[in-house]
């Protein structure tokens, strides 16, 4: 009796998992059978299912389908402890985390950390075009598109001024990778399936969409045969695709960009950014307490078991970390790369704690990557394999299917995809007020969190 | 030829309607086959089942699936023409009303005018109340409320201090007709039935829900055998119900009653307001513009047939109209109300149009009041049925997916209430943190019209 109260309330091994997107999820879920205790921590309360933001942005699903509770998601995981919160510091020497949430401030420590906070998006040091062109990150990002897209037919419908309407049904999407070429090609889609025949004084069908890209090539890293079919899949589509055109200015009513024909301005009053990535500001805070470099894109050098050089109590997994495997070729920004990881780093503490040897270096195993262009139209390469059509669009469905978090969500998101794959319409355009405009008033506001601490002391 | 050029150029008789909710959209609806174009302005794209907002509120429904765009609604009616836009003056002698919009303002004729501007939230004067005590009025409000809900139950977790974890766990809803009745059911089956076992620090099932009204009875207006009905189910539920209880304050930790027992103070982060509804400004404006009186309650005074004193090409329908059917009695303000003074109107317009004489004053016919309480059980009364439990239950369940507008919002709707009802999931949890903080947010930046206004002339 007594020795079962003592084991009872021996400490085990606490990891701190910092981040519940691929990375800290999936190394969450890899820690549930180990003799640890598991603190996850992340700034929202729900895992965001990244690669279908677009879907919820041009009004196909809604943000429940691609963002499960975390605690729904580890329900059935009894050794994690789920807490709200923004990390703002790490102490490797004291070994601990100081968090800051609405209403409190706290410490957590840990014995071993993972970090794996993810990527924010990049504007390359032009952050004022956030305002005007929304990134492609978060929900917020993505209801804050819906509400813009969905709102400049509706506005332009009331324009007199031709100009005006013109400027109204002109999208830009800047940056040619899979989110890019997704969104463009899902607002062709509204413009040319969904929305005709719902406006009097305009024809949504007469929307210019620009995917820009400096690069030469749209899908840059799926290669050559790939990316020449996805450009003559967006040509039918109506997409105008301007490569090796880079982006000098956005503001409200247009974008200015420099080509090899000169500078030119397009008047357009919906942008969206899917042009970049950066390391979160934790990145550079983490190589700062641990004595670390990070590299230009802000990603924290690691060692090739991912832990930190003269900290093997910590982990940095996913988008950023940087792991030269091969020298001077980074790992891409990929769910796979944050999922494996996650993975690896969980296996390394559960070697450790059962007195085994180090593993083998992380190896990223490439399972191929995925995009879709329209409906029934996807690029996929695998290995070897290079499908496109109808072909790459049935494995991008089964993939993502298998990757969607939850059996709810695969049920509903399998239904709003017949909705608007089979049929036309799209199951969720709805926006708020605020998310039209959200941003401009947090700017004015200051941030959410401050505030809610204020709220909570008065 | 010349004939057809000539009917085809004829002006016809132009319908502008005010407000797509239930009252303006079924008066559009009516008109479909009628010699007239109709113009229907509303302030947002889409048509709001509000019936159902609660459900957005409490997770169960996500905001597309109760908030169809009108354009996707009527999108088989050729006659109607749908504009975006908030109607800020009507100028009976100019027959045109003033319309605001994001980047413009603009004016519209008519020949008949259809005002079914619906009601707002009312604190009976207490409007300081609303930025603690969201409303239950819009699809704003539920999300907002969805994210302090939701975020009450996730900072309860992280606190340490009991008094803390208490405040946050402390759920008040104030005003115990349907709405609050049917915000307090869901929040007892959130504690008790979808969170126990996914928090480590707190029991989800310790949650106080308290319903508070200033009368005697829950469901005041269903009769004492539903009210004594409900009150015992909600008592089952968990729910503490305080009648007689008026409430005198409301702020961020706290909400301050007066009783039978004197005054008294509910420390509580969550509160929420379904206690009153007042007319919208446009029903001041409407009845100084048209000489007419309205009543306490803001409500526009109409003739029999819904049209206004002096005004036969001016209707009022719905929430708005003070229509003193029975002296003394006014209509209550729920859908069938709008509903079929809508289609009533819509009626008199025809009837005008063919020459055939005025028919007979509008006379509302009551299909009955419905109330759930929990899943399987609601009250309806019918006639002179009283119906309670999992018969309640049915009758609930067809009469909304009747009413909810669209296929695929039923389809979808069904599924949600599937998982939600015979599991204990809730598929739409997410908030992003802009809801969490939204109405503080607009307060420091102002109306967001004039913002988008600003930011076109930019």
């Amino acid at each position: 009796m007594e020795t079962v109260m003592e084991q009872g309330s021996q400490r085990r091994h606490h990891v701190v998992v910092v981040g519940a997107g691929f990375g800290g999820l999936f190394a969450t879920k890899a820690l549930r059978k180990a003799p640890v205790d598991v603190t996850l921590i992340n700034a929202t309360t729900y895992h965001l299912f990244q690669p279908l933001l677009y879907q919820v942005a041009t009004g196909i699903l809604s943000q429940g389908e691609i963002a499960p509770p975390i605690r729904e998601v580890l329900k059935r995981q009894d050794n994690v402890d789920v807490r709200l919160g923004t990390v703002t510091g790490i102490d490797v020497a004291a070994r601990t985390v100081s968090v800051d949430a609405p209403g409190l401030d706290y410490t957590v420590g840990y014995d071993t950390l993972i970090v794996a906070a993810g990527a924010s998006q990049s504007y390359f040091g032009n952050d004022q075009f956030a305002d005007f062109a929304p990134g492609m990150k978060s929900i917020d990002d993505a209801l804050e598109l819906r509400a813009r897209i969905f709102g400049a037919f509706e506005l332009a419908d009331l324009q007199t001024d031709p100009e005006a309407i013109e400027r109204y049904l002109t999208f830009v999407v800047v940056g040619a990778g899979p989110t890019g070429v997704e969104m463009a090609g899902q607002i062709a889609e509204l413009a040319h399936r969904t929305l005709p025949g719902q406006y009097k004084h305009i024809d949504p069908r007469k929307a210019r969409i620009l995917l820009v890209d400096a690069l030469p090539a749209v899908l840059n890293t799926f290669g050559d045969h790939l990316s020449t079919r996805a450009l003559r899949q967006l040509h039918l589509l109506g997409v105008e695709v301007e490569l090796e055109t880079r982006v000098v200015g956005v503001d409200a009513t247009g974008i200015e960009v420099e080509t090899k024909r000169g500078h030119q301005r397009i008047p357009s009053m919906t942008k969206m950014w899917a042009a970049g990535v950066s390391a979160p500001p934790l990145a550079r805070k983490l190589g700062e307490a641990a004595g670390v470099e990070t590299d230009r894109a802000g990603r924290v050098h690691v060692n090739p078991d991912c832990s930190l050089p003269g900290h093997p109590e910590i982990f940095a997994v996913g988008d950023m970390m940087a792991l030269d495997e091969t020298p001077g070729q980074q790992l891409p920004g990929v769910a796979q790369v944050a999922i494996q990881s996650g993975q690896y780093a969980a296996g390394q503490v559960r070697r450790r704690l059962a007195g085994q040897p180090a593993g083998k270096p992380f190896k990223y195993f490439d399972k191929g990557s995925l995009a879709t262009i329209s409906r029934f139209s996807a690029v996929a390469s695998i290995g070897k394999l290079r499908l496109s059509g109808f072909v790459g669009w049935t494995i991008w469905l089964v993939v993502h299917l298998l990757y969607l978090v939850g059996f709810k969500n695969r049920v509903s998101a399998v239904m709003h995809w017949a909705v608007s794959f089979l049929g036309r319409g799209r199951s969720e355009r709805v926006s708020t007020f605020q998310q039209a405009f959200a941003r401009s008033a947090v700017r004015a506001y200051g941030d959410p969190w401050e505030r809610g601490r204020a709220d909570d002391r008065s």
